[in-house]
């Protein structure tokens, strides 16, 4: 069975788990897990922070990264389909009492003329305050997109001095598809998150980096969402793995997106536009097809191939390092097959 | 001083206050005050609804009628520009755990096509399940514009079983306006407000309708936001009083906030198009005139004139019961002599 | 009918209402009614705080009181069957995200060694840490008791920078009561309310006192909570009426209060201690007699007397201004008739 | 170094080690890893339940426990220093709405009579409602005691209905040391979680373990609270190993805690009773000697032992597999000479 549900799929190698075997640990609610301090000291210096916070999961980095910027009452702005609307449960109105208003954009965008109408003044204690805006990088939903105008809004949210939060659960994806540094990504916002278990292979885990102040809170947060964790190194061992061994090789998965897209566009023209697979992740739209998704995850995995539904009429493939070029290929032939 | 910077600034008149005064009264959380049951009854009655609940205010009218209809973690969609969603202070996030996104349209009008977008289908306990879509009619910050597209709206959300929340704070504007009964728009929503101290002039109070059990949940969740009143009845006779004595000479209102719009329109060419001026708010974009929100409002002030700033080049006039058409004549004249 | 279940069943005399109707009015929300910033600032002149906001309810007074004061994620001590512990409907939690740990006494009094033990020291971000005690005084399911050691507590929680919040719904009835000043006690709490709908025979509303820091911050969380309202001077106006008129003859409730507690400790022996009758709320244990709490309110309701449960075996008796000594003789009469 | 501030320091051994490398694992969010459905299964089984879902923390297990039980707004009653009261950082208010009140008794042990009291009837919507009682057991700040009165607590709540929450984060303790099996206590709650990083010595994880319904929700919630994570069988492994090993040589910790605490009572007469120390667990109150908490900790430490402080007075010094007999001695000679 090949599957490309999901980058958050794969298993640890041998060298994986041979580094997580033989990792020092401790006990890390007391702050004391080497390996641990570690990964986040490791990441935090990768994207131009202070400090980083290792956690169980991006939506709880993320979590944890809007709550530091966003007062409850006050408002993140983000594109309609970010993870962080769509995808966390409402976690961060349930359960930080944020309030979100959103833009929708093409492939997730960032859309500079739609933000700054949404961004509210400080009206006096009347209105909702824009706190800060949420980018994802590379945008899930949005097909894996790499965001065109990052530093556009960069520029224009500094000179307003409002923060900018930035979901990067797979912004090691757009660094090597696009060239550009972490750091110069991460830097830019006042929080970033970036994920382990996702392209880079590792099985659980992100690191949320910030300012120290910031992570200090963070910390106390995710002990309280009951998130603070002990022998962490384990983990963090595998992420320290992945970090040197799985981030050059993803040029390898936007090739293999890239090829799969190809054949998608020549056997449901339009479903697909593959110049614009950026990165690891294929969205087909069967609204044009006579295929629903429902039909067509089903044939796939009698065929084989594990792939999934983001929409109404979004179907998602997503590579990743345990599908190689030749599963890659196979997947594209199953599900032109379906479709043409 | 012609004060025009809201409808809520209204005086009770001498016959309210004697309604307020000879009203019979009783324990409101004990639901023994009978001139408040009249006026939940009446409300109810009014809108097509088995049941009402009088509160303290429209914003918690929406608090209660959103959260019935929205669980924690699950969104209402709404227009960027909402009430709910500038104006009520993020407590749907804050007190009730509810998540919002939002589209954005020219005077704050529904877009059917937007609306079917962001309508997220339950796929499975990963995403954010839409639980309502929420209209203000008329649309405040959209210049007290009626919803072209709402029976439209109505009809397609009932095809889909999805529950409609209409912010009704001004309906008894919209009704007057197009001689479409309220009943007709109300019946429609699953939970609806209406607000008695906006043109209606009571001094305080606003009623939610909806189902017999859904007001029962909002009644208990009124007294757990400490919101559950005693001797209210004072209050819900002014309510009664204002629905048999100010509802029809909204029309009045509607005629002022067109010819204040006129004058502008001549002062200002391109800040107000009088044929959108649908009831009594006018809104004045100032964006292509030389002239700040902040400097109209003082330059107005000075000229005994009170109107207020609704964002960052938007100014806000809002005709109502307490300024006569003589008074509003002379409004306009002082803003077309500031802005020409 | 002879209602007895509360003092907040009281109705606006006819100088009360005449006050009402003449007062001056505003919109509040904009802080422009001069009654309610007569009634704010004449409240907290009375307990010697820098300022004061008027609210719907205690519980709302208590809230926001609370939460100025008590951080989400951190504590508040109180009694066990304290009014912001039992009859809040878990606000302080469920809205306010603050927790709660209590000690339990007789009458609900400040018991000095069980607060020292729960008092948790900061031991670091591993421990909730306790942010407030608050105290009911008098204490309401405690039959009314002024608390014994409020000073001493005050002292205590002075010495180690805790802050105090008292729950002063009836502390007219504690001062006049007690022959000690409002000032006396409030001044020694960072955040206190008051009750004007309840022995004072307002029909709605109280008021929060302390900085005007705290104050201002209580004022936004007021309107996000729904219950920022606009001419409410008409209701402050009673409160002033209240305030001026009806806190001296309190003493006649408790006398009368007291009378009923004798008849009924003549009628049912053990059920209550007319010596430890403080002020106007008798609580008559039944557990020892034959008699079940549903019971005896169904007798006396038939008899022309309305009573409330407020516990298993615990019937309340509450005397006020709406009723005479001659009422409160019937309704002790009827009661004893009925438990002998 | 010996380390006794806690059971959680403890680190994998090779044999741990071992079995987390050859797990098969699987995306877990998929529900898809069967090291962790076996573990899930596993302890479903020992304690008596239906289903269980793995978390990440005792307090994650927790809080998904209690919200499932108590709405927000409601209250759980539990002793004041119960683990939920004193050591989640107030998450069941401060995320889940849920109100506490709180029972003080010695070493943490259930006290009927006052549960009793506490228990609130449902006398309507003006009152909390108490919606669970929740027992730690052992008890982890009462000095790992066992609770002496479970199966009285638990036979009453049968019998009015009211659910039981068992805090069994060291229930493998409470069982080896009474003889009791797992299954005889959990059972006979509603909801029950159980912690694989203590004791048995899993470097991260706990078990929450109920009804199918109850754990359906709880995953559910597990994710929005950033908690539902993908490959962690590698950590599943972990605990399914030390259910196989570590069970039975608990009794090895509580031989050793026996003791300590004998040496600290001929050292500190009064500070500890040895045959109050039920399991793992030593707590001394240092109040009746010449010592502080933070300068014992600090000889402690310089003689090559780390023990804690829990409170104000209190030592405490927590024996796990670690830590040999030969250790524990060594630890008790080092406290005993710096307390005498």
């Amino acid at each position: 069975m090949i599957d490309l549900r999901s980058d958050t799929v794969t298993k640890p190698s041998a060298g994986m788990l041979a580094a997580m075997t033989s990792a020092p640990l401790g006990d890390d609610v007391y702050g004391e897990d080497p390996t641990v301090t570690e990964l986040e000291e490791t990441v935090a210096a990768l994207l131009g922070h202070e400090a980083g916070l290792f956690t169980v999961t991006g939506s709880l980095a993320n979590i944890l990264g809007v709550r530091a910027l966003v007062p409850p009452g006050s408002e993140v702005l983000c594109e309609a389909s970010a993870h962080i609307a769509r995808a966390e449960l409402g976690a961060h109105a349930a359960i930080s009492g944020v309030t979100t208003r959103t833009w929708s954009a093409p492939a997730g965008q960032i859309d500079l003329e739609q933000i700054r109408t949404l961004i509210a003044p400080d009206l006096g204690p009347y209105f909702v305050q824009t706190a800060a805006v949420s980018v994802e990088n590379t945008h899930n939903f949005g097909g894996g997109a790499i965001q065109r105008s990052y530093d556009a809004l960069a520029d224009e949210l500094d000179s307003i001095g409002m923060p900018l939060h930035l979901d990067g659960a797979r912004l090691w994806n757009t660094s090597v598809a696009s060239g550009i540094s972490l750091k110069a990504y991460a830097s830019r916002a006042a929080a970033a998150s970036v994920c382990l278990s996702k392209g880079l292979g590792a099985p659980v885990g992100s690191v949320l980096v910030g300012s120290t102040e910031l992570i200090k809170e963070a910390r106390v947060w995710r002990k309280r969402l009951g998130a603070g964790w002990r022998q962490a190194g384990v983990l963090a061992a595998a992420g320290l793995y992945a970090i040197n061994h799985n981030v050059e090789r993803l040029a390898e998965d936007h090739a293999n997106a890239r090829q799969i897209a190809e054949l998608l566009a020549d056997a449901a023209p339009g479903s697909v536009k593959p110049d614009q697979v950026d990165t690891n992740i294929v969205v087909a739209d069967l609204a044009g097809t006579d295929h629903s998704v429902a039909e067509v995850v089903a044939a796939a995995e009698a065929a084989g191939l594990r792939v999934g539904g983001v929409g109404a009429t979004q179907l998602r493939v997503v590579t990743h390092l345990d599908a190689s070029a030749e599963d890659c290929r196979t997947a594209a032939e199953i599900l032109a097959r379906i479709l043409s």
